[in-house]
């Protein structure tokens, strides 16, 4: 089978691999759809997240779905030939963090393409079956495999919420963002402020509900903001730029008493956070790990409409233009958001 | 001025009053659309709820809205003219209810038409400015009396709310199961299951977003609940009836770890609870009291298109006829949901 | 070996049996120590709570500590003479309520004595390792016995907590009434009224740091508890009675948008619940199942000598009077609490 | 009467001024006690807090007690010669952060001795009835006048509350540090490690509960906190510094998914926060204004024993000295904890 796997910054390879074989509860999945996270490009350009080396060529890749190619011989409820998504994280069910509802958290879990598990770019990958969730029959494996960053905002939503009639505003009109206003556009909220500096995300985020945008390399985004909600601030606020800037501006947003959820991942060791007023305001500021295993959550957004992600995907590439891909996400190239690999 | 003023059970007479005059920071409404609530006819029928009792005439009704027709010499925000909604409750801001942010607990609340307290079936009522909201222009002086009983479902849902993708079951299709229901879809639930016994309400349910509906007359709605959620019951269920078996059919809908809002207001002195299986699947019964002075959020999820309440307003009629109105929703008599008093 | 068992009603023998072997991640252990709880007796005297029933012989018993005899091959933190605590419930791990953080409500769980499974009425046990903790070199095994009632109030006292200063009640004065007691005073709350019908364990309470006792049989409970609650109320309830009267209690004496945690298990299908006030106070009523693990934490708190539980041990005896034991807390004999089982 | 009147930095004088008299619901104090605060020295200092500037001059103080002197017509509760403590912010009770329970929070907020509102360094002030609360007989008016920084702890536990067992670090052992202090050990705490850099506050620390003290002058404390934690942190962290290093460091110290109170005011425009660890360990970060009107609460516990704030007052001084406290204060002089000026 083949593989992409990553020896070097930029040295992404498609090169062949044994295929594996599924033991116990173990499911074989044919690999159909892999969408291009940036966390994953992040490795592609730096070989590193924070204190996440990769330090042997691997594949990498967490975004897929697929179908069902065998099955160990304890798996129950899944047969060759079902359509899944997957779970990329498989917690231990057994820590302190497991136990008391934070899978996510898990210091024991294991997660695809993140160093030293091998990822998802590849034609054929094990999961346990708890992982694996049947997908229905109008869905398709591109689709299927923009649930995982959708959960992403499902997690972000479910650890801060908003009501329907709620004022919130997104900072970063990336696939994290998107998959924050899908869940506050389905939530109720009624006024959805989304900044970025790139036009062509903020014209995406207006097709998918976005009441007001704000590019911030034009405008004064607090300014906008304040205007935008009467002069209170935003009662939710969720950061989802890779960038320094983004927390200071998200608790800037956000009024009196708001909440902010920070899912960024900047590349930098420290943030300047604003001294005083998230203080004087009393600001809430909830942290984000990834997503807490709410895939279903998500799926069953996607499958009843509630949800439509694919406009998300703007472009897709086969197995063996994988770098290409790799590449113009990188750049912010050509209008992309999301670049599916499709198998 | 005229008045519709409860001498006695079901002896509600149109009467002449003296009108009042504003002072301090007192608006005076011209009074142009007043719901009639269950509760009012309650009061009608029984001339009590529970220990509250009408021991002397007086007016009912408390959910309005009109014009300001003259202001207090200390009134800032608002004008002759002015087209309002008005919160019926005005507490008292400085017991420990109220400072804690529980103005519907407040022991000092004055509340329209709850006994010894005049209610707003006046063409001329007071108000303090700060329950008064500006309404926006397009909308309709019955669809702003309408702000009252949503808001009791905006209270309900804020105390027990629900998540983007969650199933929900609603015991209870009459306005406050409505409000429920308009808030649980604009909240992203995507699974509506809504009882009652009357199918006209039912099929005005399915109309407002309902995903399923259950005549409990005709099927068991614990197992219809069952089947439409894979086994497991609602993750939320509202019980907005007003009878001794809402709350424990509710208990019996709810899932494991489920939460139960209990809303309605039967008239009985006990409700048999189920012993075991509330205990056994580690429910959150929370009693819900009025609403929490949330007008202002039911007002944004109307005037920006999130709820549309106009089609719960079944019948119109002018003041002369109120008693009719009255008699007509203590019958359910023509398919009444809900019944405005037009003046 | 020899093990406790029970065949029918009050029929229970001390009979030989094989002795298991541990396999995997298993522990086996030499108990020392065994609590005799309400449900065990509950099961003696009916064979059966609720719908769970004993239809074949089997051991009762799941409050116990004892000593590792044996390990598992894949068994890492422990070895042979290793004195333990063990939390009573082998949850999944991998379902809804346990990625919830909700082990208790697993309904794939393991539970001690709970039918079918074997209980740890018996010289020797298995248990998972991961159900296991070691005990700090103080402690006694009757008194480790003792951490699993305690974590019931642990438990109940997480889902629905005090902070210092609030005013508390506790309906019952039985052991998960004494937990919660004990939870509550290391918690901080300043007023701590107890209510029971047994003077002896009415002074328990007094003894271990209840504020004020009632009396049931003799005083009006809520006229005492507004007495002292400044005519306010309870801030927390904790019903923990197997009476029919204890919920009904519980939220009469609840103050306004109070909280009550219904823990007891009372005999009988429905529970007449007063249907006026718990609303009109806007009460939250919690309903508590077992305990979701926190066994760590009761132990942490005795540890520290934050919680005393010895003065619970009322009465010991060696495996050969079980059923002297258990006819001595049906009985509520000789100032029983608690009575221990010493193997 | 005399008050204590800053005129500019360092440039506090003793002088003469009328005193005032009570109308409506106002009461008139003979003010006994005045606590001197690091916000007071702040002001001291530099004239300002952030942009709450000093442009003429006026009082300071708000941590205070005394005597009933005169009432308004309007005085319902209290009497000339009652012992009362007063809740230094008077909020207005009708806006949106009044309504929902976040009275600290008020924008229209009247708080004693921030600019351009008088303080309670005069012999005597005016108070509305609502903000005041009558002493035990047993408590002293400088033990009173200790209530309003401990409800800063009070109110930061209330937000960011533990639960007997927790672990928890608090960094900084001023009094805000030492009122956070208080709430934990009264909340069940059993590790309760605190950190500064001032052995004689620690010392005192130790003395009042803490479980270990780190001086972080000598200590790595993240190294320390990790030991006395098992490898874990805490479970949660009260930031209680005026230093710019205290949110990194209070953020270091948490556990996976632990929660950090923002409490302490540092004299800077930005604090680098970490970027990668807070959102890897999905913390949250509460910030703490003030607090929320929770001198019941604190009287609550220092009247029934449960907290003891008398070894806070490490000096004593006449109002004509109170030139002498400031120094003394600014300069962490003498083994200074809480200076009171006594009148």
């Amino acid at each position: 089978m083949k593989a992409a796997v990553l020896y070097a910054k930029r040295d992404l390879r498609v090169e062949e691999r044994p295929q594996p074989s599924p033991t116990g509860t173990q499911v074989l999945i044919r690999v159909r759809a892999v969408g291009v996270c940036g966390s994953d490009v992040h490795y592609y350009t730096e070989m590193r997240i924070g204190d996440q080396l990769i330090t042997k060529p691997q594949a990498v890749g967490h975004e897929f779905a697929g179908e069902v190619a065998a099955v160990g011989s304890k798996v129950e409820h899944f047969k060759v030939g079902d359509r899944i998504c997957v779970e990329p994280g498989l917690s231990c069910g057994k820590c302190r963090q497991c136990r008391e509802g934070r899978p996510n958290c898990c210091p024991n879990v294991i997660f695809y393409g993140t160093p030293p598990v091998e990822g998802s770019l590849q034609e054929f990958v094990l999961a346990d079956q708890e992982q694996c969730t049947l997908l229905p029959a109008g869905m398709s494996f591109a689709e299927a495999a923009m649930l995982e960053p959708l959960q992403v905002g499902v997690h972000a939503f479910n650890l801060v919420p908003c009501v329907p009639g709620d004022w919130v505003a997104i900072v970063g009109a990336g696939s994290i963002g998107l998959s924050c206003l899908a869940m506050v556009r389905a939530a109720g909220a009624t006024r959805i402020i989304v900044t970025d500096k790139l036009d062509y995300r903020l014209a995406l985020a207006k097709k998918l509900g976005a009441t007001h945008t704000v590019n911030v390399e034009r405008e004064d985004a607090l300014a906008a903001v304040k205007k935008l909600t009467d002069g209170q601030g935003a009662d939710v606020v969720y950061e989802a730029t890779n960038s320094v800037k983004g927390l200071p501006q998200a608790v800037a947003l956000a009024r009196i008493a708001g909440r902010v959820a920070a899912i960024g991942i900047p590349p930098v060791d420290e943030i300047p956070l604003p001294a005083s007023f998230p203080r004087r305001k009393q600001l809430t500021v909830q942290f984000i790990r990834r997503s807490a295993h709410s895939i279903r959550q998500a799926l069953e957004l996607v499958a009843t409409g509630k949800i439509d992600v694919k406009p998300w995907i703007t472009h897709r590439f086969p197995l063996a233009r994988v770098k290409e891909a790799f590449d113009l996400v990188d750049a912010y190239g050509d209008g992309v958001l999301k670049a599916v690999i499709e198998m």
